[in-house]
């Protein structure tokens, strides 16, 4: 067994490990263990899936039943792209007790988790998230679901995963684009609650970059951390995990106007951040500071040419309006984030370029 | 306010009430303290709707932001007619805070319940059952969902409303159709749990059948006692609460052989019944109490011709199916149901009019 890491998201009867290190595809990890039942079926894309089918079979033991290949992008998280899963799952006869595992980015897992979660009114799922941004993000907490037209992940479930396997050689052959993109939810965990991860990440952004394996780990071990504290805390988005949606108001706009798949996930969030930033009114040297990461993430961090109703009516539909009224995730300084429907109303009208009434 | 009762249905942070009464329609309980926030949207069908919309509307202080009328009947549980009431969510812009209702029978209360669980990952939701069928039974629990070409209730979530109002004024205009499928469900609790009340239904059917309003509140209460008391003990259906599918193996297969909305699912289910009670292997004086107080309700008995192959991959596909082998709810005797795998196969194939392989 090859080295590995255990974190553990404590939610009483639904807890889980996250299981972080390298060559855990290649038999470095006995995943069979967290197959509930006899079968499991596991769903990937058609990028993912040729390169790690074939050396996860062996972990599995004869248990999969089958293997469903979605088409890879944001622009697929689409109801139609759930029930083709649900309908592969039926045609291969999986029961109750049949385990889903997500074997790829956090578009595979946000569709395979909310099929299993409606699947029988509830399978075991398992992810194996393939990319950095699945990896310190997507794939912990239970939230899956897939896009609508008016708004993204409007249509989901919370459902906590039975294991999160998270193989860092992953990384290694990860594209350069989704690579930055992970980033830009890394640097998200440092702007909202802890200033010294953030200087770390200055000081070790160019080992990031270079796929250093230490340095990688470090920051899913740490992300995975944060996000499994907060989860614990506030499973259901009640209060405090809101603070992880820092950026993401502008960010989901962003997606949803210029077309899914344009903006990588992460891209978006990254321009939401300064955004949101600037929102926030904070001293001009900590908006600098995070920009500079960004811009040394090789993220963009300007905003789209939309119009202002456009901004309006995306943020409008944002899963995050609560009675109407719209709520953003600001900063106090750099690494101290707090969730407010309280805003200075005119900057928000200069930076998605309102006029005045 | 009208003379009503309250069950309350016990599971910790998410108990909720069933309540009970005449006239709770017409201003004869104020539901609008269970709608969270400040919108609530029905859900509704072309039937149920005329009948009652515009009385229940001053029931809910101008909170009503749009009434959806879905097609009538278990033919129309599907994902399509799911993502529709999703589609109009949205369009009515419908928030986290947004109160789903549910006003109709079962196949409203298990779309509606659905969709209010998928969108923005939950959002809450109250039933109001006006049939017998949705009152005693389908109404009270948490089981949303819709059916898959392959089985019947394939696709769903559980997710437990905050409150079902039921009106027993509403059997008034019940068709006699539709007031004895609901009679099957209430038959069962006797035939699983509790000969005294089945001995009850024997002495008074024709006043059930006659709507007796004393007798139909009757059965209503006890109805959902039994069943309230059984989710609590075993929300998820780990055990105790299968009993509830006594006769739903052979019923959702005949409802899926004949094209569902064929039979009724009480028809179905009646069906089931004796053939599960036949499949047990009792008393025949059990089997014919149970055969007779069926036929008194008006309900069929007689399994329809249908092809052992095809009873056989509609039971395979039943969700009751773990690690892929059949289990069965059969009788030790009238009143006293338990889940099985082991199952007299002989008998099996007698009842699906199996050959000698």
């Amino acid at each position: 067994m090859a080295a590995h890491q255990t974190i553990t998201v404590n939610l009483g009867d639904r807890s889980y490990p996250i299981i972080v290190g390298g060559g855990l595809l290649d038999g470095g990890f006995d995943l069979s263990a967290y197959v509930r039942g006899a079968d499991c079926l596991i769903v990937s894309d058609a990028v993912v899936a040729p390169l790690y089918r074939d050396r996860i079979l062996p972990n599995l033991d004869g248990k999969v039943i089958s293997v469903i290949e979605l088409s890879d992008g944001e622009s697929h998280k689409t109801v139609a792209a759930m029930q083709a899963v649900l309908d592969q799952l039926v045609d291969a006869g999986a029961n109750r007790d049949t385990t889903v595992i997500a074997l790829g980015g956090g578009v595979v897992g946000d569709i395979a988790g909310f099929a299993a979660a409606c699947y029988m009114r509830g399978v075991a799922f398992i992810q194996i998230p393939t990319t950095l941004l699945a990896q310190v993000d997507s794939s912990v907490g239970g939230k899956t679901g897939v896009n609508h037209p008016q708004g993204k992940n409007l249509i989901g479930a919370f459902h906590q995963p039975q294991a999160v396997m998270i193989d860092t050689d992953t990384l290694l052959t990860l594209p350069d684009r989704e690579l930055k993109a992970g980033l830009a939810e890394v640097i998200k965990y440092g702007a909202i609650c802890d200033i010294e991860f953030f200087a770390w990440l200055e000081d070790n952004m160019q080992a990031l970059l270079d796929r250093d394996h230490e340095a990688l780990a470090h920051v899913i071990i740490w992300s995975c951390k944060t996000k499994a504290e907060i989860v614990a805390e506030d499973e259901r988005e009640a209060g405090r995990r809101a603070l992880l949606n820092f950026g993401h108001t502008f960010g989901h706009a962003i997606e949803a106007c210029q077309g899914y798949g344009e903006y990588l996930h992460g891209e978006a969030v990254a321009v939401g951040m300064l955004m949101a930033a600037e929102l926030s009114g904070i001293d001009a040297a900590d908006t600098a500071r995070l920009r500079t990461l960004l811009q040394r993430a090789g993220l963009p961090t300007d905003p789209p040419a939309i119009e202002a109703h456009r901004w309006r009516s995306a943020m409008d539909m944002d899963k995050k309006v609560l009675q109407k009224r719209l709520r953003f995730v600001l900063l106090r300084s750099l690494g101290d984030a707090y969730v407010t429907e309280s805003y200075d109303v005119g900057r928000l009208r200069k930076l998605i370029g309102e006029g005045v009434p």
